[in-house]
């Protein structure tokens, strides 16, 4: 069993992003620049926007954080991305969600140029994914690829179930690993809530994508000898175990899944920090335009 | 086994869009209109341009053909879009594919503007799909949405093969059949070249559609009993028995395989008529914006 270190790798894309800024750097190139806009004071939120920010600083990006209040209207905040629309020093930037529920995160979404919209989750940038054309894709999903890609993972004709079919992984997910490329070629199984079977379907997999967002749901009897299991999950659960009180699960059973596996993702230090480097890979590409 | 009459049912839609045009014409309304720009002169590309423009002319829609030699340069293609696009007359337009080889198809495809884009091929228009949100969809796989929901076909819940992974119709059926609405709620399975076992696969489908191009593909022993089975191809065979010398044939052997069946769509006659409905449909949402 091989385990699908995302920090390790991570840590290795940024070393070589980095490598790449100090090129630009010397060559008196365009250093990228990734902007942030943080709305409220949402403790997740702002530990996300934090370690995006203090990335960009650690291999020599740019960045900016626009901080605005909880109570901004969708207007002034619409009015913001403009501007970042309209700043050719900023390559790339991000809204942080989830937004205040006065805020209609969709028509904030749409509004970010796609040409800098680095998160990925614009309409125009999903269509390209499904297309095949260049673009940006979605962050997490595009850090599933870079991670299955490095690790030389087969994926070519295997059946692949994806389980959770939300905008931002499950369904980008089951698109990217049907696709006629690689990572990709896999026959595709979108499961959800609606789904009769799961467990036989889950047996029949050669890889199964867990992003459904229920801690420790897909258990050893529900996975093949020598699957590969990329576990998306992330919840926070109260324990005893820690000092802080709590700790994060998977949506995968990790213990007693792993020895099963050819290839797993913990959690953490899996697929989340490689979503980190996905959105510093796609700043880089949008900085190159 | 009910056989899913697209022909009648695309009639019925026109008599429903009739009625529709009649009454805005009374009230004053603007007539939704359709524009379709051929270029060169296939014969089955000038058979569908003519088709599309008979319905428009019989259901009250106006309707203008372009027609641009085969030999129009790309520059001047993409004029004739950007008049198109800001014509204000003209609600929804379709530029008719495959184009001569020397013009690039996407960027004649994303050079429409995506309010006009009735074929529901620009990348924006894919986009809003996957994401659930309103838009024009993709002409065919929208005729068999509409196709089982005039039937009441049960779907959610139900595990459905999608076999071929087209940008027109496999890739966006498999996305409409998951999605979290009727018809959908599937769960699907994406199959295509690279899909080992399919068969197997293919018995465990509730419903299946063949979208894979190959005449007769889908035999009996591929279908479980109850199926509904949805038949996308469109091959023309020669044939003794006709007085053309030729006949179309679908991607399921439709004799055998239809006894096994619940629902079944014939070739020709089922998911061909439907496609022209909804480029109707499309238009007359696009007059209304």
């Amino acid at each position: 069993m091989i385990v699908l270190d995302g920090k390790k790798t991570s840590e290795n894309i940024q070393l070589e992003l980095t490598e790449e800024v100090a090129q630009i750097r010397q060559k008196g190139g365009k250093i990228p620049h990734l902007a942030a806009i943080l709305v409220g004071n949402d403790g997740a939120s702002e530990t996300y926007v934090a370690s995006k920010v203090k990335a960009c600083e650690r291999i020599g990006y740019g960045s900016s954080l626009i901080r605005l209040e909880a109570s901004v209207s969708e207007a002034e905040l619409l009015k913001q991305i403009d501007t970042l629309n309209a700043n050719t020093d900023i390559d790339g930037f991000i809204v942080q969600l989830p937004l205040p529920k006065h805020i209609d995160e969709q028509k904030v979404i749409e509004r970010i140029s796609p040409e800098k919209d680095v998160d990925g989750f614009h309409p125009v940038s999903i269509g390209r994914m499904v297309l095949g054309l260049p673009g940006f894709l979605p962050a997490t999903p595009a850090g599933i690829m870079e991670l299955l890609e490095r690790y030389k993972v087969e994926t070519a004709g295997k059946h692949c179930v994806v389980i959770g079919r939300s905008h931002i992984v499950g369904s980008p997910m089951s698109i990217l690993l049907a696709r006629n490329a690689y990572p990709g070629n896999c026959t595709v199984t979108l499961c959800h809530s609606k789904t009769k079977h799961l467990k036989e379907l889950c047996l029949q997999a050669d890889i199964i994508i867990a992003a459904l967002g229920k801690a420790e749901f897909l258990k050893a009897d529900m996975v093949k000898e020598g699957a590969v299991v990329v576990d998306v999950g992330i919840t926070r659960v109260a324990s005893t175990e820690t000092k802080s009180g709590w700790k994060l699960l998977g949506d995968v059973d990790y213990t007693k899944v792993a020895p099963k596996c050819s290839f797993i993702t913990p959690v953490p230090g899996g697929v989340g920090p490689m979503t980190i480097a996905s959105l510093l890979i796609n700043t880089l590409k949008a900085s190159k335009k």
